[in-house]
């Protein structure tokens, strides 16, 4: 048995967004572009697809770009934004600590060309608050940008505030919601956003299409260049077949999204109560609001990638942050964001959990991670240091 | 019945490439960064798809980097260069005036940043030489890139030469390989080639992946900033399914690729040679070298759009030009750096076969052309001015 619990990584495809991607292949292929049946036929799947987006996102179909995914969004959202900052002599951003590398490391780049970047703290709770960007606006910001939902701690930003703060200010306003789309609400007028990017895969679509919301009247910087695909704004062959499949998914995610999340936040709440009984561990993030799906603790004295591994030989597909990272030794950039110390950003474990995933899993995660930090204890210098008081406990 | 005869803008996937792919949507789903047995069966996938599409090309798997097609990966090389030359101080590009819109428009958004364009003008056979490229070298030449063979003629470029002369001069190549791969032989070690670009819908492989290789000790210049992947080339969770489908076209079109090329060329040549029949025509492009797929007439007194239609409506799809600028109304940039006038580009048809069809489709296409041709001079009076003498005949 394998219970997979690394749904905020990649998601199962849906045989429904299976269904809708399939007939893209090999049947309605056409080129988009192209003026004959065929290419009609795409060009009109094309534009179905980007109505019901843009309608799942309370926005209009002209708002609508598709790009690769998800990264590329932030990526694009952010450089227009700049480019359109520049232009008025405005090149100061305010972010957070804690976004995903595609806002952060697009900011780096920014950076070397002159721009100055306010990075927000983030309170232990994995919050920011609206008073937070206020006091960092200033005369010179053309842009905020703040993930809706954290990628590793699942918490959930007030972006309707920050959105409705930001619209009085005149500054644009991004949001990543990378890891919302499909889980929560979203409502791009109500909620004051200027520019949200989404990512397929993460609400079971296609691996390979995103979309970059951009409210009218926004011009985009086009990153690449060529065709005149995307009114102009993202040069390249459409790929049709994922956006169908993507299409299908969020309406899907969207009209399950109520009963979806109370299904997942039962048995997230089943995961979080149950390794709340492991003695020195933490919840990392508030637990409420937080994303249905999301579990992210640390336990004391624990080694993050060990505690993966025996993991994985019981059967689960789990990680210790953003899988974009999983590669590298330092600790999470998030957890570090919340305050947690460097030893103990070490020890954690996310669980991403979906509706698929069943009270009787959340029994058996409960069970195997108990056990598997209680051994990787049992045989840690480190918990040895800590119990027999040569250390102190941090948790 | 249906013909599909617009191969060059995009092609159905073949069977084998959808089996390729479907695993991946649903089965082998995993994350290729995440550590568990799921994320480490999908970057097995991925590695071996790295592997096999290197060997296609006669590279190395770490001088493949995937992206999201062709026009993504023209960019990346081409600003790639850019930054290394620039770095150097040599700023000037040499490219060609018939190259895709992916490089035209890419080398305009350097000409903005002070960068030197030098486009070589194209024979009316539709090919370029070494002596030119030579002749246009300079000392702060940068990169040379010049496509393999051009989506709208189909002529072949010697790249080969053109890459040895670069090498020996110390100055990047790259070529647009889009219209070439799978369809002609690609060996990057003995065509010193230094950068080259490829599409995987344009040989039976799905939308939405292409490759970009760079030969090793390369480095680019991220385009799409974020996570880890591609070794920190371009960021974004790999597009496994789509890159599987890719791998197995690639290899299934390589495998193929004589006796496809035969076989297509057989039937390419009886649509030349019935529409050389049709008078004031002329084939544009030399008939050697040239794609085996790809037939590109012009026919006086005759509006291009409206033969599409005609064709359309005799079950024919094909196509004027690039599918990438078929909403425009100018005429085609390729046919008017070949030297055609105006008027006579405006005429143009371009009909690219593939191994499917048939030399019965061929005898259906040149009659189905023959009449719409004759039908539209018959109501045109352009044409009623050609052959009463008011106006002279330029083909």
């Amino acid at each position: 048995m394998r219970i997979y619990a690394d749904n905020a990584a990649t998601t199962k495809m849906s045989q429904h967004a299976i269904r809708a991607m399939l007939p893209y292949l090999d049947e309605i292929y056409g080129n988009p572009s192209s003026l004959h049946t065929e290419g009609q036929r795409a060009a009109e799947a094309l534009a179905d697809a980007r109505e019901r987006i843009a309608k799942a996102l309370g926005g209009t179909d002209r708002e609508i770009t598709f790009t690769s995914g998800g990264s590329e969004a932030d990526n694009l959202a952010i450089f227009s934004a700049a480019r359109l900052g520049e232009a008025k002599g405005h090149k100061h951003i305010i972010s957070t600590a804690f976004e995903h590398h595609a806002v952060l490391h697009t900011l780096d780049a920014l950076q070397k060309q002159g721009f100055s970047v306010t990075l927000l703290d983030v309170h232990e709770n994995g919050l920011i608050t609206p008073e937070q960007v206020e006091e960092a606006l200033r005369p010179d910001t053309c842009l905020v940008t703040v993930m809706y939902a954290n990628n590793e701690v699942g918490t959930i930003q007030p972006i309707a505030r920050i959105g409705k703060l930001c619209r009085e200010r005149g500054v644009l306003f991004h949001t990543d919601a990378v890891q919302a789309a499909g889980h929560l609400p979203i409502r791009v007028q109500e909620q004051n956003i200027d520019l949200l990017s989404l990512s397929a895969h993460k609400f079971h679509g296609p691996k390979g299409t995103g979309v970059l919301y951009a409210r009218k009247g926004i011009p985009l910087s086009t990153m690449i260049h060529g065709g005149a695909q995307e009114r102009g704004r993202r040069a390249g062959t459409e790929n049709l077949p994922a956006i169908m499949g993507m299409a299908a998914a969020l309406e899907d995610a969207c009209a399950h999204m109520e009963e979806n999340a109370a299904k997942t936040a039962a048995v997230r709440d089943r995961v979080i109560d149950g390794l709340s009984r492991i003695p020195h561990s933490v919840l990392n993030g508030a637990r409420d609001p937080r994303l249905p799906g999301n579990v992210n603790f640390c336990f004391e004295g624990i080694e993050g990638e060990a505690l993966l591994l025996l993991l994985d030989d019981r059967g689960i597909a789990a990680s210790s942050g953003s899988a974009c990272t999983s590669g590298s030794l330092d600790p999470s950039h998030v957890l570090l964001a919340l305050g947690r110390p460097h030893e103990i950003a070490h020890g954690s474990l996310r669980l991403t959990l979906c509706e698929e995933n069943t009270p009787e899993e959340a029994d058996y995660l409960v069970r195997a991670v108990s056990e598997a930090v209680e051994r990787l204890r049992s045989m840690s210098p480190v918990w040895r240091d800590l119990i027999s008081g040569k250390k102190e406990f941090i948790l």
